[in-house]
């Protein structure tokens, strides 16, 4: 429970109407009750502010007049939402503490403020930071180091020689430093390459569920600060993410690709290997980046949606598209024939 | 081991020949053996009843005379076999108990008859009802509701909040609960956007290997009865499956999507967030959904596999379809003037 | 730390220098200093041999006049940069011995030499052979077979019954003999079918992170001998996949499927079920392969990355090519007319 005063003052907004009111969850804009907290940033949700039932809500002093019950003037809603998010947030403070069951070996150091689960494994010369939390049965391999305000989830696994910077969030199931696929096809079968480099992670990194990172073949594979990765992403052995680059879910990213800064991926897209994708540059989801991106901008690939029984009837014709092409030009020579033969 | 006369008695069906045979196994048509019991569902897999050494075979009263050794005639062979195939199925009746290994919060109510085994994790008032089963190093989360004769695999991640209905079976490695992809772009980087809400799943659900199921933004994601999902499936937050909804494995589904009930979707397909799909819309595999479907149906996209060479000859003409579109409309017209002069 | 001598030994090549020369890591041709040995195989790299600091160099005995440092002459530079690569490899040899916090059934065979690591879990009547290590937190069902020097990283799940063959490594997350997808739709929704196989793995299997492969729904599912997997890999119940073939991250197969020996498949594609491919098929990456391949070759779908609204624009023409081929069709008719009107 949060008075709107004190939410007002973290957020750097002024407040119009009783400071004292107590808050005690966040809600969207149509369904909020007494006691909740929402916002609004679109013009196309005004409409909805003179019926939100909601205590408070977080606006523009343009937009303030149309707030029936209390308001908090900010600039920006949704960033002030976002922020304040985080105060309802479900995960208890860190308990400083190592559990029991933990399994540690002697070489690792583990902040005392940093929280330790049941079951968890930590490898030799691991260092811990401060005020980290390292949930159930994760696996934690030698020489990875681990800054401050980290998060590992349950049931993560790192192996050796992978860095997180602070602030970290690694969600469950992901795996981090795995072997990149390195293998050289000869008569005999693949010889694998060992994978000998390892993982460098940026601050305020967010990783999703069962989402990969592979180490390195020879240097390491980088992650830039701020990136923010969706569950079930894979990313191949010597690929750099520049800062604050966000990728959605399903989406692969082939090795020793690198990818510029704010950069977002669509989900279930793919990028094939060696590649240099420029900063800014935007891909929508489903799209497989097969070259390069030189300019910043929107890009894309695939078809849209149909009907199942036209679609059929679409993609047979795409396999003769090369032909389409040459009977269009071998008309138009003829029409031009035909039409010079007629003047 | 089971007789013919206890196979037909649960399948409500009728059986000809000796009830008293012995079953152990279950087995294909073509490859079945003494002790073997198998079905023919088909017209095209008639042929190899005559063949087929299985002791019994389940078949409709019409094919029954086309059956050499015992037949068990029920109205739908394939429905009858799949009701059968859990007699032989091999994992054992659960044991009630709690491994000594296993790390349960005081707080927690655990039915007696559940099974708990080596390494799991359990959080605080989490409840835990009869019959469950809760796979090795799987962990869960606080809060957490498993209601009756549910089956955890190994290595499962339940964050706070997930409730499961009765009788659902999730399979190793799946988390359920992570956060949403949520956050706000602004000039210093991303604003996360904590995810507040829950998972609420219905009863007879089953989850495939390492799927994910992100908790809600605000509300919760909320699968329906009797849903399907394969492998890798990916669920964003707020994100509604209706009942009866199948998805195949690696789809993914995008924030706040309602997916209508008796779906289906194919392995690798996208489906775009904040769209509805309605109920009974199949989609073909691999496609991308990028908007929303009204009306039921079968739905597709993307192109069909070719030989290498010529695709990336039509691959390239595709660039210019928009412009071939207008060559053709150009041609039209001087065709038009041509033949109008001729007459 | 390795001679010269001792690795020119191990790559049956011969040195030019001095073989007492102290080797102590791998590097990249451009960035190698004092101490590492790096290669050169392409011949786009030679004019990188002159400005290369690496102490070593593994060349043809052709290009090893291009060599200042010492030389190691051998018939296949990249095969023997492949093959000392292990030699400076992370992993520390197997260590013999159960972990105090392991959980192993009684009827389980575990031979002396392998090494399991904290926090496993082993199921009845396992037999995991020797020199195996397998990872902490690891879960391997009843009755699974694991041969000798199996390397099973953190967290990995094995259901009831999945034999490994010798030498496989299975990274961290995989889950093996997970249910296959099998259901029969009725009115009533979806009935399970119960999936009754196993997992049959080769030797010389590499399975990457968070991959999952189904058991069979009544035969077993099979992988090949040197069969390598990439990350986020999903293999349906009954699939065969061929001997030394090669899987890259995201990709599914379906159920049934048989793929042949020495195939290639780029990431995130899919293969339907029940097909046949045959040996010796490369399948580009993010390819939908929706009927049988019969004559080995390269095969693609799909449609390659453009500027968004350009992208937009032919994506609408895609919907109508089956109308712009009658279009030309009939220009054609007409145009044919035309001309022998004119002459």
């Amino acid at each position: 429970m949060y008075t709107v005063a004190q939410i007002a003052k973290f957020l750097h907004g002024q407040f119009k109407g009783d400071g004292a009111e107590q808050i005690s969850q966040l809600a969207p804009l149509a369904s909020g009750q007494l006691g909740a907290i929402t916002f609004c940033a679109q013009p196309k949700f005004l409409n909805q502010l003179a019926e939100s039932r909601a205590s408070v809500v977080l606006v523009t002093e343009a937009n303030c007049h149309l707030v029936k019950n209390t308001a908090i003037i900010v600039e920006d809603p949704y960033l002030a939402f976002a922020k304040i998010s985080q105060w309802f947030d479900w995960r208890l403070p860190v308990v400083a503490g190592v559990c029991q069951s933990a399994n540690i070996a002697e070489s690792a150091s583990i902040a005392e403020s940093s929280q330790i689960c049941s079951g968890v494994v930590i490898g030799e010369q691991v260092v811990i930071e401060k005020g980290c939390y390292i949930g159930a049965n994760t696996v934690i391999g030698d020489l990875c180091v681990i800054a401050a305000n980290c998060r590992l989830e349950a049931n993560v696994s790192l192996y050796q020689d992978v860095h997180l910077g602070e602030n970290c969030i690694v969600h469950a199931g992901a795996v981090l430093g795995a072997d990149g696929f390195g293998f050289v096809k000869r008569a005999e079968g693949w010889q694998k390459i060992y994978q000998l480099g390892g993982v460098r992670i940026g601050s305020d990194v967010e990783i999703g569920a069962s989402t990969t990172i592979d180490r390195g073949a020879l240097e390491h594979t980088v992650i830039g600060d701020g990136v923010k990765l969706d569950n079930q992403v894979q990313i191949a052995h010597n690929v750099h993410l520049g800062d604050f680059t966000a990728i959605a879910g399903g989406t692969a990213i082939a090795g020793s690709t690198h990818i510029g800064e704010n950069c977002t991926i669509g989900g279930l897209s793919g990028v094939t290997g060696h590649l240099k994708i420029a900063a800014g540059t935007h891909i929508t989801a489903m799209s497989l980046v097969s070259r390069s991106v030189k300019q910043a901008g929107v890009y894309s690939s695939g078809t849209a949606m149909e009907e199942h029984h036209s679609w059929k009837r679409n993609v047979v014709r795409f396999r003769s598209l090369d032909q389409m092409v040459k009977r269009i030009k071998r008309l138009e020579d003829e029409v031009q024939k035909l039409s010079s033969q007629e003047q």
